[in-house]
């Protein structure tokens, strides 16, 4: 099989990934922050590592601002539902996913909040005056991704926090498609809130997220035992605590840490290139084939390493499904971005997309674009 | 390291379990239910043995009604926030953890609903007695564990359901240190929505736990990708995903399928019967120590294998501390259940928990007895 659908998850994980996690069920096999043994303490210190690592990378504002949660739409959850009062207003993007989109649909159906979108277009300027008209006087909060799942748009992360801190609102971003992908930097670039997902871009395993934040005071989500405070009923102050209700995904932690430290020592911008690369390949040659439309219109748009297309009219379900066929795993349909494909016009056939990583090798490139070809020319159906 | 914490979290897990996660990474390593292709399909059929798996150990109502969550208390924080609503009234009991006191106690204090707390006795008659004194027109929902955390105490689950059936309530059970460690059934004790670790009686990791219920209109605790509808803004009411929003820990879910089949294998009954046989030994040397008061009070009630004590007037903790000191890994403090140390008078010390598992052996008993000898003639301090 020929993965390119690390946009989901990406695969294969580093050994060190592997290890990291097969080792943390026997050395950091304590329960962190209940007990005080040192079998204890040993577990919580590899999880302080882990939230230091992840500030560090992220240029956050410190290490216990670093909460863990089990994906990046618990992360973007427990921020928007947490900072959200009565009578908000939410100014999101075109791009977003239902991560972002469903939780403030359900406040808006209850009446607690509304939100507008702004469409995202191939004109930076066009789209930070679109963000600008979104703005209402009741707005507290912008959410927006760092790249969009199904295009790969890189967002102007600086500027939209800019024109959103002008405004006295502030802005949280969704880095399930950039963490670990593109550099994101809380304090350049402005970010107040930052979920991030383990299992994508920071080579880590499923079920481990996080939210990293500039001391906001979040409702939590979920309450419950913090091995703090246990007569205090409600839920302690401090984080990263407060956010944690429960028992941590340990090996998760440790899993994402040395997934961190893979991509250090790779370094991003070194990865970035390397995939960039490779999906320009991709690009060129699905670009010869007819019947493929390829959605990477030019225009002030920068693109992370991920490609959507159709062929001729197919459903990108029915081409996803024949290129499992051949043996090469990607993903169509909708990729749970409704507004995406709405603003992009894609709406009736979904996407394929291609998300490939920086292991994706000349070869694979060539099955793909062969198989492509004879879909096109319905040799293959 | 002598470790006799694992009503914290169970260790070491079993050889099976620690393989069973790490291949998951290499076997299972794309998102279930997100793309098509052959590798994600794998993975979905894996999850969905797993949660069969859950059903049947249960005696659930289906395996579709089992979701998986990160922890057993995001699965109470689904259940009781996702089922009551504004002027509801709940019946708890005295024994509950946190991550049912502190999400009840957060509602009430924001006016939504209104909870009574029943004390458990010595007695069961009287224990039932104050259950129905709980009572009130608006009781819809009553939550207890299946096992105290603090004291061991295993509460009469089927005949608390059938007083809350009669009065149209429904029954929640905190399945946190019952599962795995004592026969819980669903149908059979008349449990509507039962919440799980998969770390603790399970033998599975850390990070993941799961709801399982009697197709109970739960509104989901997070919104977000489901793999499904992505056309609808609000969560798709079909589950599992309904509880499921973003990316579910696989590496975790493997683990705790493992783990259940280690339990399955060894049988939970015979389980249970050597842990119980450790626990009266400990228990009967402890008895022989002067100054040493055990938590175990004779009555109508069945212990679960976990024993709680003090010495002299020592803080839980001090003595926790120096055991640790002596190589022994306990966990001292109040347990995150103020509501059991209230009820018990325990709160000036919180007390020390002991919880072993079926490989602690004679050996291990002799070290923690000689080590609190110690302490309680001020020998070790």
């Amino acid at each position: 099989m020929i993965y390119l659908d690390n946009a989901a998850t990406s695969y294969p994980k580093p050994a060190s990934v592997i290890n990291a996690v097969k080792n943390s069920l026997v050395c950091y096999g304590a329960n962190p922050g209940r007990s005080g043994h040192d079998f204890s303490v040993k577990t919580a210190n590899i999880v302080y590592e882990a939230r230091k690592a992840l500030n560090d990378f992220f240029n956050g504002d410190g290490a216990e601002l670093v909460s863990f949660t089990q994906n990046c739409t618990q992360a973007l959850n427990t921020a928007v539902k947490g900072f959200l009062k009565k009578g908000d207003h939410v100014v999101i993007s075109s791009l977003e996913h239902n991560s972002v989109v469903r939780p403030l649909e359900t406040l808006k159906v209850r009446g607690i909040i509304d939100y507008s979108v702004f469409d995202v277009t191939l004109n930076k300027e066009t789209t930070l005056c679109n963000f600008i008209n979104a703005f209402m006087p009741e707005t507290r909060l912008c959410v927006v991704t760092a790249v969009s799942n199904v295009f790969g748009d890189i967002l102007p992360l600086a500027q939209l926090s800019e024109i959103a801190h002008s405004k006295g609102a502030k802005l949280f971003v969704d880095g399930a498609q950039g963490a670990g992908i593109i550099p994101v930097d809380m304090k350049k670039q402005g970010i107040d809130c930052l979920c991030i997902p383990g299992h994508k871009g920071l080579s880590g395993p499923m079920g481990i997220g996080a939210i990293l934040h500039k001391n906001i005071d979040f409702e939590p989500l979920v309450y419950g035992g913090t091995g703090s405070e246990s007569f205090n009923l409600l839920q302690p102050r401090d984080y990263p605590e407060r956010l944690e209700g429960g028992t941590i995904n340990v090996p998760g932690v440790c899993g994402l840490l040395q997934g961190l430290r893979f991509i250090e020592a790779k370094g991003i911008n070194s990865i970035l290139k390397s995939e960039t690369e490779i999906c320009d390949e991709i690009i060129y040659g699905l670009k010869r084939i007819e019947g493929v439309e390829i959605y990477r219109p030019k225009g002030d748009i920068k693109y992370a390493p991920l490609v959507s297309f159709n062929v001729n009219a197919l459903h990108s379900e029915t081409v996803s499904a024949l290129l499992n066929k051949g043996g090469v795993a990607v993903r169509g349909g909708y990729h749970c971005a409704p507004l995406a494909h709405i603003s992009r016009g894609t709406k009736s056939t979904g996407t394929v997309r291609i998300s490939p990583s920086a292991s994706t090798c000349k070869k694979d490139i060539n099955i793909l674009l062969n198989l492509v070809r004879k879909i096109a020319i319905k040799e293959f159906i």
